[in-house]
């Protein structure tokens, strides 16, 4: 019944239809084994440029299934809608081209395509105040126009090692046989203080004056009427959830978007970011540890093997050296020592000299992001592990260690980005559990669910999670992390 | 280094780690290939009876790696820890056993492992009060006890396919060149009206009395005193903002949480719920349902192949005729049906009086639930495509057919499910769509970034969306939304 389905109403290029297209990326790497044979390639201009006093003219066209474009020439003589193509506006402009793939005479490529028609589907109406014009932008230009940045080559090469990097999270717990689990975004769990949290209401559009409904009894807001009948925020992670699901189907991980209400303005912060967090069973903290180390260089060699094109890009633009530092980290073990002998380390004279520290560390005290970048940059120079932090600046699910003053967590630090993920075991002891707890100022009636796991069959588990932003800043080299990610949201912007 | 990661902490179980452990799934393939080897087994108790006068029992262990379950034999006389073993409380209690592979007597089970030591991870304290004992409990019990239903028999394996489903839908789109995008869950873009969106903002813990920040001017609610300095919501679709990354890398997906804050207390509702939203440059909407088609066989015949257990187990105990059902979705070309001619058939008299429908189908009206599941599963007894619906009832976005009354739209519908997918070809003529949003009531204004991609280089393009709850109960048979995702969100609830 194919037929039923209506040939597709006027098009401006009415006569080519997708099936037909070859992408670039097969395209340049089939190359020569294509010489001869008529394609049909669709796209946008990365340039145009006329040559041989308007005989002809070159046409790159990039499609974005990878870093590199196609040159197409097009000549006045015998290519159909040579015009046309000319009047387009050129870059960003769309076409359809049919042509034949000949050897190339032009250096750093192999072929091109010999062009017998070039249909145009959209052009530019006044170039020079196209936001995505031939210049060079600023990153910050790019983050302005957000919905038109794809098209830039670093953004469009960002998007794509994102992608891999995604595809190598899911294939790599899929193929040790994680289940993926789905933790919800939408929670009453206020399990980092409200303060930090997003509220998700319906009571705003409900009541534009601004007042909302209030109880008699304390003239606090009356939750009973929105939405939720309670106090509901976005998530700031999914690990408790998804605890629930690791304490019966053992090994299982979450990916999703995660929130945070901090006001803060940087380079190095979101208001929404995606998350990682595996959990494992019968697991303990150097299971954890090796876990993240396996699953960081899987995704390491994953975008070396997938995105060599867009990795040499950041590699000569971004960061030089960046492929050194990714070979680096493949290349050995992580380092891996206890927060005790960090902080230790990092009071030898000789470091503490080298270092500059603007707060010098002391036991008890969480380390700075200076101290951990030294440690991972200067002092090992890959990849750190640092476990069993002392318990009052961590968590309360943290399991405590024997010493009684520390818990088996532990972060990971690598160079350029500092923490990229933080684990722990999980503290399944229900008596100790509830005691932290209640040592945390937290309620135990609010954790009762997420006691049960332990008073009910519990086994020893541990999990990390992972900020997906910082794993692309990581292998991109990109430094602002709005730059890593489709839409970013920070303090006064949710535009798009 | 790793010497510097201590030794675990005391455990429950101190002397059997994780990496000698086989997972039940694994065991149970490799089979009698295993005789006679020693195998450390780790999982919860799905039952526990004793037999022999006491002299022995059996332990069948899950570890939610597959449906089945392991069983272990153990005995008084021989197996360490079995005095402990019986005094776990039985159903749920989660254990180690290390034991040997032996081939069983037992009809429907091809091995047991005759256990040398059995372990005490994690007991019942009062079996009968456990939320999951043994007896058949109600999926509304199940429900109730979110965090403890993985270990349920059919939300495990509801969770399994859920995952097979999540992985299918990654492999099927990266091994067709598709880039993941992940669009923004807060937004600005109040793109199908407030009042089914969910608010987010940090108001409400800043001011617990409920008496917001308004303007002067007209005493509404001053966002700028909000944390994203205007009204900003939770995203009903990812579609408009991966149009921007499809209109620069031409075939892209995004699959991820999407929210609507519709009070429907239903069976078919959520809350929250996930969509897989791929978008197709170059295309036109023959294109997009020959996708759709791919990528929903592609679905079904990936879990035929991948959860064959946990499917033959839907087919036994939720919906008989399952696994003909899904073999049938595979088995024929979908029907593809216009609006215009399937409005016709419907008033056929035959079928208005064998379709009892309680609004008589007219022209110009959306087909309703009852009309979409009585033409898949009485008439064609298939999934079923309706394309090229009036334009009336459709978004602004979609693309207007050359008789300018229908739009180039269609409907996915599937036997048990009904509507699973709704797409369409896009607007790309600036000048029409720019009509037709005037014509829909929306501000022009508020679309400009999306008008860009059309005024800069526009490409025909086309996509639809997936709702991934309704491929899960579609694959599984069940019913209730809210039994196919791990923490169900609807009006009243969001706990855990």
């Amino acid at each position: 019944m194919d037929a039923q389905v209506p040939a597709p109403a006027k098009t401006v290029a009415p006569t080519l239809f997708r099936r037909s297209r070859i992408r670039v990326k097969e395209l340049l790497a089939r190359g020569l084994e294509l010489e001869g044979q008529s394609v049909t390639v669709k796209g946008w201009a990365k340039t145009l440029r006329e040559a041989g006093a308007g005989a002809f003219a070159f046409l790159e066209v990039s499609d974005g299934s990878c870093f590199a474009s196609v040159q197409v020439v097009i000549t006045r003589e015998s290519t159909e809608g040579f015009e046309a193509a000319l009047e387009s506006g050129g870059v960003g402009a769309s076409f359809a081209v049919v042509g034949t793939v000949v050897k190339s005479p032009a250096k750093g490529q192999v072929i091109e395509v010999k062009a017998d028609k070039v249909e145009l589907y959209g052009g530019i109406p006044d170039p020079a105040t196209y936001p995505m014009s031939k210049k060079r932008h600023t990153l910050e230009h790019l983050r302005q126009h957000a919905h038109l940045r794809p098209r830039s080559n670093i953004h469009g090469a960002a998007m794509r090692v994102r992608n891999a990097m995604a595809f190598a999270t899911h294939e790599f717990f899929n193929s040790r046989g994680f289940l993926y689990i789905h933790t919800p975004i939408i929670t009453e769990s206020d399990c980092e203080g409200a303060g930090e949290m997003f509220s998700v209401t319906t009571f705003l559009s409900k009541h534009p004056d601004g007042k909302l409904p209030v109880t008699k009894e304390d003239n606090k807001i009356d939750y009973k009427a929105d939405f939720f009948d309670r106090p509901s925020y976005l998530s700031v992670s999914g690990q408790l959830n998804v605890e629930t699901h690791c304490c019966a189907l053992s090994d299982v991980y979450t990916f999703g978007p995660t929130f945070r209400a901090e006001n803060s303005n940087t380079s190095r912060h979101l208001a929404e970011f995606w998350m990682v967090e595996p959990e494992i069973a019968f697991a303990d903290l150097k299971d954890d540890i090796d876990l993240a180390e396996d699953y960081l260089k899987f995704c390491v060699q994953y975008a070396i093997d997938n995105c060599a094109d867009d990795l040499d890009f950041f590699n000569k633009n971004v960061e030089k050296g960046l492929l050194d530092r990714l070979a680096n980290t493949i290349a050995a073990p992580f380092e891996r020592i206890s927060y005790t002998d960090a902080v230790n380390l990092l009071c030898e004279p000789e470091h503490l000299k080298k270092g500059k520290f603007s707060v010098k560390p002391t036991w008890g005290t969480d380390l700075g992001s200076e101290h951990e970048r030294y440690l991972t940059e200067t002092v090992f120079k890959k990849p750190v592990v640092i476990f069993n932090y002392p318990k009052e600046f961590k968590s309360f699910y943290m399991r405590l260690n024997d010493d009684g003053k520390t818990v088996a967590a532990a972060d990971v630090l690598v160079p350029n980005v500092g923490e990229i993920i933080g684990g722990s075991a999980r503290e399944e002891r229900l008596d100790v559990l509830e005691q932290r707890i209640i040592e945390s100022g937290a309620n135990p009636e609010d954790y009762k669910w997420y006691c049960d796991l332990r008073k009910y069959g519990t086994v020893p588990h541990a999990g990390f999670g992972l900020g997906f932003e910082r794993l692309v800043r990581f292998v991109t080299g990109i430094e602002n992390i709005r730059d890593v990610i489709p839409f970013p949201r920070w303090p006064g912007n949710a535009a798009f």
